[in-house]
């Protein structure tokens, strides 16, 4: 058998690795257009930070050899050619017609079994200038070299990164941080990690990064980029921005054209379309990583994940059916982190706005806790978001923490569930290892479950940090906020806004009801949420209704960048 | 509605509370026997070692009020009698008998629902000299306060800690880490965490406490106590050990006289039967906590977990139920972690060892991986233990690491799942969310997953640590090891054991098969067990069988304190 694979970055390799484990005596041969193979693609940016010192460290084992096609040969068993460009598939005679990059040579390569693992493409712009030097796009470890070398080069000095996806703000991050470069961010959206987390924890991740030195344009479109000989701004509408580097991160286009131009069934978005097994609409020729979509097991929808995390698991599903097993991919819930300087973010299944995009009727529920025993001296607070369906089914997680392996941590147990369709009872009962250095006994991902049970049940109503802020920016004459901490806390609100901030600790709330001011609607004011939750209940049986409780409290404000 | 509950530390408080945001209007009544009520007892050995200021801090809420009768009073609504004990429960006149602790006074409290939060206590070895003044259990805050006045007065220069499980371990490390006081664990098991972790991962973190100083004594017997006026010695078989202060952590006994003399159904080991929604075979009375038993939802047997986080969410269901909800706590699966010095090991569901005391046929399989992406500078090796029936059902996980926010995060997605009863390939393909910061493309997660697959399919022939340690402390005639290493690594091992060590890197292996010794069995060795893997397919290809790859290879062999 020999089994021929189009692509040797994440996917291909894995295959090739997993079927050769399988069937020592299979004949595998591996293409690749490019000349550096089997890298870790999301190192990328860590690379150009300078976290990761050689671009070969992306490419080598753990164990510290170069796996490049010398390796694959002897460590492996398979064949490698690089710098070798697949241009047609011919599937009657099972033949891939392919160009020797080097030499112009043109190779025909026949198969038993075929892989497409072609991956995917930056999306570009098309815009005027997209062209000249200093324009990069972050597809390929050739491109990160170029970038690295005009930074260490002491050539940069300012620079813009289009796009607030993952990659953008990691890019973000690996100019500011080491390099000192002054880097600005520019999003069509009017959020950073659009699709991907709420309006909240966006606005709070933003704030992050702006204490940090990067610089945001949202809502705003590129129109081009100019300069002589090299890039030296980017054109806004109404503004222009100098720059002396810019990344170009706005999202990647499946490589399909290929399994289109041999009749494979493709998607209107460019997806290869796949069965579980990861088979195309032709049995003998399988597909997956960035070029395929799988399904979206919180939506039963196709989902697109251009992740190398998934391209593994799919290219391990590929070598076992190709060695004849039956092995499957379900699909995925899109869980996903990122490190953004201090804080990371992580997430899973479906932000609030992309659920309400796919007709869901959802709400999202912000709890802020910290991410270990409240007595354990070291100790951060973590922002939680559960987006649930008006049933009680759970759609997604996200969330935002200093440090990071804690929320991956609370992220990816919720994500183990998501495909199952959890009811929020379930994360309120989830069994999250408890001990006080890593979680609290109610952990704040059963705070979550329990919180969003209390609101569709409709004990509890609530404000988000956003309504909240909106409110505030406006006349401030039509509510009360009644603040349910302690004297010492609430003093300096009370003195700086004296006609709107009102003052009852929760412990004192029974006794002094007739203090409550009933001309407006109230606001209940806490550190976190959870005083003013208990004082909603007590103004409720005290028939005082129509009040709002701020999701998340003060810890929501201060983080969303409010300063009141 | 009058509801009365006795017992007011954990789930008491929480079931208390949880009703009256329900029910506002509900009388509610807490009795405990202790002073302080509603702490966090499983900070007790924080606040031993100091980590924890005071021993009010564990008493306190999260924005700093301390949770006294006061508070539950003016906050919650909930009035609490503390220093009192009930002694008789009259169902059918739907009163509690109890005495006031500090006048004597008999009370006669009624009730129209009742809730046991009786909690346990320590377990008496009942040997001599147990009742000397020095001898303590952890068992409250008092016996904790009592234990760090000795020690902050400089009293304590030994200490013997009887029982190897989550309290004497997190007290070893608090007596030694920060006050060194020289402490000894006495264990009558053959391993630390008995019924938790296997053997393996036991050996490894005992050689970390080790290394930081505790000393051990495994499958010791303690015959008793001695000293004069206070306890100075502790007597073993052959042994004694000297002690100013002796810590008992023997486990913990239900506190279910109460409900076994009022006629409620309670299982041979004491611990109080109720349904899912917590009721008790009384349907007016509700238990909860350290003094019942739920379902292993791993075994679908009657499970013991004294925890307070499984307490605290017992205690929302009862509130609920209470207020005329329906609400259930289906089980539990034994999720846990421990914090031991600079490394922590966490689980979930069964150990290798319990697994085969119910009676399964399974497998534990030993991966060792970095706990993020290897190519990120900072980086921990992480080793996990995936316990598998041999039909592919994953019923445990097990796995110790340096930090522990990661390890627990794996623990807990996988702990998500076993309720659910995956198949490993569930666990190869789990959706932990990938970055290099915070994890890996083929994460440990799901290596464990795949590797357990491998074996259960007959692919992967291996030898765990353990086995390989006593190997090598026999003869070494029987078997070669065969390092499939870079000669770098393999050269000090080849020097040291000229006889049993052979080297072939495993990428040559295919070229130098006629090198490989074949008159005794072969051991295969590299630096994880992955190379190695690959080698023993190499080597079944050419007819040479019956090799066994060493599980987690020499990182393994490291932790677990082999110094070859």
């Amino acid at each position: 058998m020999h089994v021929l694979i189009i692509g040797a970055v994440a996917l291909g390799p894995k295959a090739a690795c997993r079927l050769k484990r399988l069937v020592p005596d299979a004949r595998v041969t591996m293409i690749d257009q490019g000349f550096r193979i089997s890298y870790g693609g999301c190192g990328i940016p860590y690379y150009v930070s300078g976290d990761v010192s050689s671009a070969d460290e992306l490419q080598v084992t753990s164990f510290h050899m170069l796996r490049d096609p010398k390796f694959f040969q002897d460590a492996k068993g398979v064949d490698v050619l690089s710098r070798t460009r697949a241009e047609r598939i011919d599937r009657s005679a099972k033949i891939v017609q392919a160009s020797d990059l080097n030499t112009g040579q043109a190779l025909q390569l026949g198969y038993d079994k075929l892989v497409l693992a072609t991956g995917s493409r930056p999306r570009r712009l098309d815009l005027p200038g997209e062209d000249l030097p200093g324009v990069f796009a972050v597809s390929n470890l050739e491109d990160a070299e170029g970038i690295r070398s005009r930074i260490e080069a002491g050539k940069v000095g300012k620079a813009v990164v289009i796009g607030a996806g993952f990659i953008g703000l990691e890019m973000a991050e690996a100019l500011t941080d080491i390099w000192g470069v002054e880097t600005t961010v520019v999003e069509i959206a009017n959020q950073i990690l659009p699709g991907f987390i709420g309006a909240d924890l966006a606005q709070m991740a933003r704030s992050h990064m702006q204490e940090k030195g990067v610089s945001f344009r949202l809502s705003a479109k590129v129109l081009g980029f100019a300069g002589e000989e090299r890039v030296n701004r980017v054109l806004l509408e109404g503004e222009e921005l100098e720059a002396d580097l810019v990344i170009v991160s706005a999202g990647v286009i499946p490589n399909s054209e290929l399994a289109m131009a041999a009749g494979l069934e493709v998607s209107s978005k460019g997806t290869i379309i796949v069965n579980t097994r990861m088979q195309t609409s032709d049995p003998d020729i399988y597909a997956g990583g960035n070029c395929v979509q799988v399904p979206n097991l919180v939506t039963g929808q196709p989902g697109y994940y251009p992740l190398g995390s998934l391209a593994n698991r799919q290219g391990r599903v590929i070598g076992t059916n190709l060695a004849g097993g039956d092995a499957e991919f379900p699909g995925a819930v899109g869980g996903f982190a990122v490190r953004l300087f201090e804080i990371s973010v992580a997430g899973a299944g479906l932000s609030l706005e992309t659920a309400k995009h796919c007709g869901l009727d959802a709400i999202g529920v912000h709890v802020v806790q910290f991410d270990r025993a409240h007595f354990f001296p070291e100790k951060e607070l973590m922002h939680l978001e559960l987006v649930v369906e008006k049933t009680g089914r759970v759609l997604g997680v996200q969330g935002l923490c200093a440090g990071g392996d804690g929320l991956v941590g609370r992220v990816g147990a919720v994500a183990a569930l998501l495909s199952r369709h959890p009811h929020v009872s379930e994360i309120g009962n989830l069994e999250y290892p408890y001990s006080p250095p890593f979680s609290s006994a109610m952990d704040i991902v059963n705070v979550a479950g329990n919180a969003a049970e209390n609101i569709l049940a409709g004990y509890s109503k609530t404000l988000t940090v956003s309504e909240f802020a909106t409110l505030w920016e406006g006349s401030r004459h039509d509510f009360h906020v009644l603040d349910c901490r302690g004297l010492a806390n609430a003093q300096p609100f009370l003195e700086k806004y004296p006609d709107v901030w009102h003052h009852i600790p929760q412990d004192e709330l029974r006794a002094r009801l007739d203090e409550v001011p009933r001309d407006k609607r109230l606001i209940l004011f806490c550190n976190a949420g959870g005083r003013s939750y208990e004082a909603q209940i007590t103004l409720e049986q005290a028939g005082i209704t129509g009040t709002r409780n701020l999701q998340g409290g003060l810890a929501a404000l201060r983080k969303y960048g409010m300063d009141i």
